[in-house]
């Protein structure tokens, strides 16, 4: 019998607390980009970045090949950027539009309107149950402006 | 050039903001516990939860044969927790001394003044840089109190 309980409204791993990004893929000539939570940080030297994909989403089939992404993180009040790019599919739309984009080194979009950025290339994609995970060298990065960082929040979604 | 520049108090993987957490882990009758922040979530189905583990830790030892971890997610104010397990070494001392201790279902100690817990068994092991990357299935998890997550805070531990 375990001695700490849930219930179905709360489970121990949502309260693991996270950022807010967008995270653009780059497959060709093919590029999503999508909004997420688990994002992490798994090496200081070399900077190595790591991002998820949950296999229900369009992205996952461009993260079955892509060959760089980029990391936006977003700041306190950018809910409607993490909003769009959480509820349009890049199957029907061009998710960038009506974005300030330029590309970075490898041609992977880079989101200008969040708080810093880094471009990764691909070193290792390894499938975990339900979600597609992509470690990365950062190859370029940048801070777009001062500022503090989103925390998630699941109401901010509902 | 780069569009967007860093500066050496400034960089961009310092923004991905994240939790506070203590991390236990188990290899055979040896066990530790540090303090970290990179920790997330892999999968949702089956919930699926990864750490990491500085190569000039004590943990890493412990981490190329573990079997199992558990992810402690500490709550705002306990900055002290995470500092006890982040400046001591569990080469020179027992870290949980002091601390209520439950053992977890694998054997691995379960910290009991956290938010929330997840225990896990090992089910991919990595080095990434200078970090070894766990991936565990979670076994056994539990929330521990009502309470808001710690967001990990540089200054905080200076």
């Amino acid at each position: 019998m375990p001695m700490f309980k849930e219930s179905e409204d709360r489970r121990a791993e949502w309260e693991i607390p996270s950022g807010v990004f967008v995270v653009s893929l780059l497959d060709g000539d093919r590029t999503n980009g999508y909004a997420a939570g688990w994002v992490v940080r798994v090496s200081e030297v070399p900077v190595m970045i790591q991002v998820a994909v949950w296999d229900e989403n369009y992205s996952y089939e461009l993260a079955q090949a892509c060959t760089h992404f980029s990391v936006h993180i977003l700041e306190e009040g950018q809910q409607d950027v993490a909003r769009h790019f959480g509820r349009t599919c890049g199957r029907d739309c061009d998710k960038f539009e009506g974005y300030a984009v330029i590309p970075g080194v490898s041609g992977v979009p880079v989101l200008e309107d969040c708080l810093a950025h880094l471009e990764c290339e691909v070193a290792s994609r390894q499938v975990f149950g339900d979600h597609i995970v992509l470690v990365g060298k950062a190859i370029e990065k940048g801070i777009h402006r001062e500022g503090k960082a989103l925390i998630y929040n699941y109401q901010d979604y509902q």
